[in-house]
């Protein structure tokens, strides 16, 4: 049985097919996200901790790194990343005791979190472009770590999933000529989205099952890339994991936190309450209102992408005794709501923001 | 490709690996409802009929008719059943028009409903059980329809999906003797109860993709049975179906009208808004509390089992260009929020709390 070990100081994540899913949180990446690239250019990690707690305690069992900030002081990556790369992969597992998952595009940044990573991190990641082939690999054999194998080549991203299944193949072939297990290969079979390509569910299943069967591999994604671009995004991510699931898939990158409700969301509501001649105690605070008014909450319950997950778990038998699925559903004891209190109290004191 | 087809008077619905999943309404179901027996029985028909309006508009393409009800007058629903079959028939059928799965134990009820029905009904359904094939299949091939095969035999249910395969080959085997062609064969794997048997997901998964892969049969399942005793039923049903379909399943029996929030949900939610200090007006109706507060409502929406099945059908193709998933993802039409503003507007005029 193909069991691909993930490992920080002191805590192992597997990833198997008679394993619960792994689940390798997406936060902590700062591509695209101007204000998160400014925190960092200031030395300012508060971003990043908050993501990687906040990740942990909603399941995540592997945490994502990527260090790609662009710096107002030199907006070339390549040069800023490895260092970024080394503080961060330093502070997260200072935090938090759950195994890592070194993702950037930068070959330099790469090697410095391998460097700076306790453990057995994930490398994330290698492609079928024969430069990446030779620049990555030796990299996975020097520190003897699982890396994610993206199924493009230098011709692209192919349409067609036969020759996405070949690339996938071919890279295996080529880690094995450095002596790298097939196990230590996941391989991301690239999820492309349905609103773009109709058959792109189809086609990731049909993959992944192939993957699992034929190449006998473990496999992850980026998840949520299937509902680019569509409405109701949640309910399509929530019904594409558990297909991804049933066909063989046993990890993804992905948002393990539940959407916060946003002020705006809470502004409306709010106004709908006021036309409906409902009044509130003038000092209700938001998360108050956002829970009674069911608008969600941090904690991810109904419809969202972890309780998916673990319900995935329970019907696969990986959640023995459905242990983890009853405990998921308990109500909250009213010992654990003081506490919850007490924290954002505590939060809202320290907050640069809530004075 | 094995096409399964159900008709109405002037409506088909088709069952088939490449046919958006057919859902098939299950609550036009006498059996353990002592209050619709009673109504049934002093012939009062609205709940059916309110069923029957109900969960077309829900979207199901079949509605099963079980008239399994125990008389006060006549406890013996073996002579009852027929006669009430037929009833319950014919209104349906005058009142939607989507197909009926005529759907008894009893083989008299089982030909009262061939005979009441137009068109080409689904018959559920016939077992491995040698009495019982012996009954039934000469009524599938005297009628010509497609009949639901359920895996268990003279020796009971096994727990061994290898042996259910097996029962669902005999049937499928003795159907041809009769000349009865195996794409008018539904079979049933049988979905136990996750919460009885751990493996049962995984079982139900395996038979299913055996079924289609080796028998080349649509399958139709008791989607609910899965979660039967577990916390969250539809946390799991919403997922078990999105990994069925994914495995091969192609219609399932269920209920695709969202549970109606419940007197008694509502008052707690009152009294929890009463502590917190909230004033509602005194005259706000049950339905307007439930959709203020997030308790959900009469349509199925967010986190429901018709939301799977419809991303489902997006995911593996069977909804072209996603206009069904779009569509019931679609706000109101103006003209209904109009509608909804004037009803606030009304409301807010006799509400006390708003002057």
């Amino acid at each position: 049985m193909t069991r691909t070990i993930i490992e920080s100081k002191s805590k192992s994540a597997v990833l198997g097919f008679d394993e619960p899913f792994c689940v390798i949180g997406e936060r902590i990446n700062p591509t695209g996200r101007k204000k998160l690239s400014a925190e960092l250019e200031a030395g300012d990690f508060s971003t990043v901790e908050n993501d990687a707690i906040a990740q942990v305690s909603a399941g995540a069992a592997v945490l994502d790194i990527n260090a790609g900030a662009v710096f107002e002081s030199n907006p070339n990556s390549h040069e800023t990343e490895p260092e970024l790369m080394t503080s961060i992969v330093k502070l997260v597992q200072d935090l938090v005791d759950v195994p890592l998952c070194i993702d950037s595009s930068v070959p330099a940044a790469l090697e410095a979190g391998l460097e700076a990573a306790q453990g057995r991190p994930l490398l994330n990641s290698v492609t079928g472009e024969e430069e990446r082939l030779e620049r990555v690999l030796p990299l996975v054999k020097k520190y003897n770590v699982p890396v994610v194998a993206i199924s493009n080549d230098d011709s692209g991203i192919s349409e067609d999933p036969d020759i996405r299944f070949k690339v996938a193949k071919k890279i295996v072939e080529r880690a094995a000529d450095y002596g790298i297990p097939s196990h230590d290969i996941v391989v991301d079979p690239l999820v492309m989205p349905i609103g773009a390509i109709a058959s792109a569910g189809q086609q990731a299943l049909t993959l992944i099952h192939r993957l699992r069967s034929e190449l006998g591999v473990n496999t992850t994604c980026g998840a949520s890339n299937i509902s680019f671009g569509m409405p109701n995004r949640h309910g399509i991510n929530n019904v594409f994991l558990p297909m991804a699931i049933a066909a063989g898939m046993t990890s993804a990158i992905m948002n393990p936190v539940a959407p916060a409700v946003t002020k705006k969301k809470i502004e409306v509501k709010k106004s709908e309450l006021e036309a409906k001649g409902v009044i509130l105690p003038e000092d209700m605070d938001d998360e108050t209102i956002a829970q009674l008014f069911g608008l969600g909450s941090t904690t991810p319950r109904a419809g969202s992408e972890m309780e998916a997950v673990r319900a995935a778990n329970l019907l696969t038998n990986n959640d023995p005794n459905g242990g983890d699925w009853i405990n998921f559903n308990k109500p909250a004891k009213s010992g654990e709501k003081r506490d919850a209190a007490g924290r954002r109290r505590r939060a809202r004191a320290s907050s640069p923001g809530s004075q």
